[in-house]
């Protein structure tokens, strides 16, 4: 596919800066864009690779655009060049259109699932007894609908996901391949030197617009449901374990592991491989660094790093100064020496002095 | 399904304060339950919420019940509260049955496995050459039963878990959804400028009673065999590498990983995200707290800490002594100027002493 | 099987000391070989460990041999005792041969995907429209092949790996169990309260002779692919962000995690749980040590620890010098009393002088 420079500046509402009928066939990163290909300048900080890029078209504030010296590329004046730039993609590389299979005669499908209009489940998914799927939802290879997990409309369930009895699902909620969700929680009792099970009788709650990571577990909870919190999104290999109750519009990068019965409020963010405790209580529109231990409560609004975690500046103080401490306990050793010296120059003094008026 | 409370007295052999014909219909958990529902009280540091409750009915020791202020609800004392819960709990929400499929004809068994009688093979699950599956096991759709594996008595393998071939398992143990068990070890030579793999022709051997978790991956051995002691637990996401010998009801939450040839004694346990390196050996009843880095051996009986890891005594006075870094380190600024000082004031003294001494 | 000692001795061309007729039918672990058992002695510190071994031979360095005292086991003397022990593993553990299932009847194979000969399409599997399979490829019981994946000759995709649509793959490319390939990256953009995706029309390129673990994500770009280089090895649970360009012959261990946009030179080496923030770029014959938090750059040649990580050997220092913190601090504590003291000391003498300058 081709569209000129024009084109795509009528599409995007955009003001040209130089030639206007070049052809374009493809989006690329900046510094990967050859001449038949359109990028995006993303802030001033990429000012610099202007210059390496062989760009045919850059999206580009009006701002940024002024301070772009002479360039072989056609700059394409917008408001917003990354919505412009997405805009664009969706029309060089348009999204996968799935084939409508219906419900393949390959499926596994018990006949007591309720199955609405639109949905379509591939081959080798398997829906267990009284699940109901609602509509225009992509059950996909090999995904698992187990027995009384109720879906909702437009929901995409990859290869290979896995939803145990019982779980609800919302709208638009989007489950990655080869994530597990509602499996039995991690809890024991410790009976004659033994662990033994704590029935797991709970269930996994996901309410709309949710998205959640390849790979990634939500075990079911003891009596009550695990929540998931309307918007919130988890990435790859995110652990969340029972009785959890994550609030709206979280997200946690990939490797995060919540313990048992965390309560998030709404807007939390967490960085890659961050851990919390069980029982802890978070705030809303808490941030979390990347890898950070989390072992207490956390009030609403604060941004909290490092193991144990805790509020940003003590915990960048912290590091910077624990960073001087080779040559601080260097001075120290000094210091000792120059109070040891001190002494015995005070001693002498002392007895010079005592010696003195005794004389 | 309803009991009157005078029923559930009698199941769990309680003696009752309070209402008697009151109907229950449902658990729940103590600050979620309505007045048809039963709760229990674990310990008094929930006292405090029994007002916030609504609670039909609480299960509660007689020393926490003569500590309840006047309440509507009615309190069941037994020894256990949480042990009659679940016996409760059972009631209301039984275990789900799974429908005896037998041998699904969807199943793909290899006409060489022997299956032995009770056990249920689903719909998509693969079961290979030679396989052995003890009796009333459960293989759940999408399970892969490689060639020449040997699975005990009442197994359960969760939708999509994979046994690779040879891999051994017990009795009663089970596998939960996306785990991998005996996948080839991380195991290369370094030849040439390149990574070549080293043949692993060790297995994986499961004792009876273990569980492992969701998108758990446990590695086969080189020569020998990975092995996961009786009674062990392994929560979701957790990492085995090749050649660990894991002891007797170890219980190890999300997201640890063990590198290569580590040994553990019995009942060790670790937090979520502990990691330990390779070759390490761990004792017995040894504890490790979560997010732990573990670099050296760990005798029977210790609980570690910290990155690298520690006897936890010594790693929470580090934490707290670092946590005073930024003071102490002003402290030493201080110190360092009066030093100064007193140098000063002394090489006068010094000076005015001899000066008077020549005087 | 069963081989004498002088038979082995020829397969690896070994001098033999001892006992030549000796049967072996099994390769084993020093500590755990019998009699008729066949191990290697890796390096000096095992030395102690020959004594404990009941091993019927041992392959061993001639210069270690001369150092073993008088045993039971015939001594077996090769160049590189590892490489001897492979071989002969391979002959009493011979690798398992896939039967030629050929294309399944009972795998899904869409009829405009192009399979080329020798390559077997086990059951379950399914492999979507317009995807390129090359030569003597295995695509395991449950593996799904998304539409238009490429995949070259030689490589095996074990049970239940998803390659989502477009992904590709070199030649003699592994992908173990579970692991998911293509996934959507974890971009949203926040608008008006809510996370909303950011389509990822970008995808994964696997190069020749890489080897994925189970249970391991790589995220598809945004624009451009996400690239694993040539040689490069990831362990099971590795994850992998969108946009990442991995080098060639790297080695990562359980549990790392990469963020967004990272770039690796070549031969990189991550242990277990290492993190990378986004958009970093590290250099070629670069390490990390376990659980290391990369927040920087790292040059070419550098060995890095910690969270933060830095330069090995400033973390060393660092963490050996913060083990002296709290002694350190109580010689604070000293230091400001014995300053007190000089202060009060030189205080009575400076009056005293004044005194006696003034008597």
């Amino acid at each position: 596919m081709q569209l000129s420079i024009r084109d795509i500046a009528q599409r995007v509402d955009a003001q040209v800066r130089g030639e206007c009928e070049r052809q374009i066939d493809d989006v690329a990163p900046l510094t990967e864009a050859g001449a038949t290909h359109i990028t995006f300048l993303e802030s001033a900080k990429e000012l610099k690779k202007v210059d390496q890029s062989a760009a045919g078209a850059i999206l580009v504030t009006e701002e940024l655009a002024d301070r772009i010296p002479e360039c072989e590329a056609t700059l394409l004046i917008v408001g917003n060049p990354f919505t412009a730039f997405i805009q664009i993609m969706d029309v060089f590389r348009p999204a996968r259109t799935q084939t409508a299979v219906g419900i393949s005669p390959e499926a596994h499908v018990d006949p007591t699932a309720r199955i609405a209009s639109g949905t379509c489940i591939h081959p080798t998914a398997c829906v267990g007894a009284r699940a109901q799927i609602g509509e225009n939802c992509l059950i996909l290879p090999g995904a698992i609908i187990g027995e009384d997990v109720v879906i909702g409309n437009n929901c995409v369930i990859h290869p290979h996901a896995v939803l145990y009895p019982g779980v609800q699902l919302g709208e638009r909620v989007i489950i990655h391949a080869n994530a597990v969700i509602g499996a039995d929680g991690f809890g024991y009792r410790f009976v004659a030197g033994k662990f033994e099970r704590i029935p797991h009788r709970g269930t996994v709650i996901i309410e709309n617009d949710v998205e959640i990571g390849a790979c990634a577990t939500v075990d079911r909870g003891m009596i009550g449901p695990t929540v998931i919190g309307q918007g919130t999104k988890l990435d790859n290999l995110v652990m969340i374990a029972h009785n959890c109750r994550i609030g709206r519009h979280n997200a946690f990068a990939s490797q995060v592991g919540l313990a048992g019965s965390v309560t998030t409020g709404d807007y939390v963010r967490a960085g890659g491989q961050v851990g919390v405790a069980d029982h802890i209580t978070i705030g809303s529109q808490v941030s979390f660094g990347g890898k950070a231990g989390v072992i207490t409560d956390v009030p609403s609004g604060e941004t909290f790093h490092g193991i144990p975690a805790g509020p940003e500046k003590e915990e960048i103080r912290r590091v910077l100064t624990l960073r001087k401490a080779p040559q601080v306990f260097e001075q120290i050793k000094q210091l000792q020496k120059q109070v040891n010296a001190l002494q015995a120059q005070l001693a002498t003094l002392s007895n010079s002095d005592s010696e003195s008026a005794a004389a």
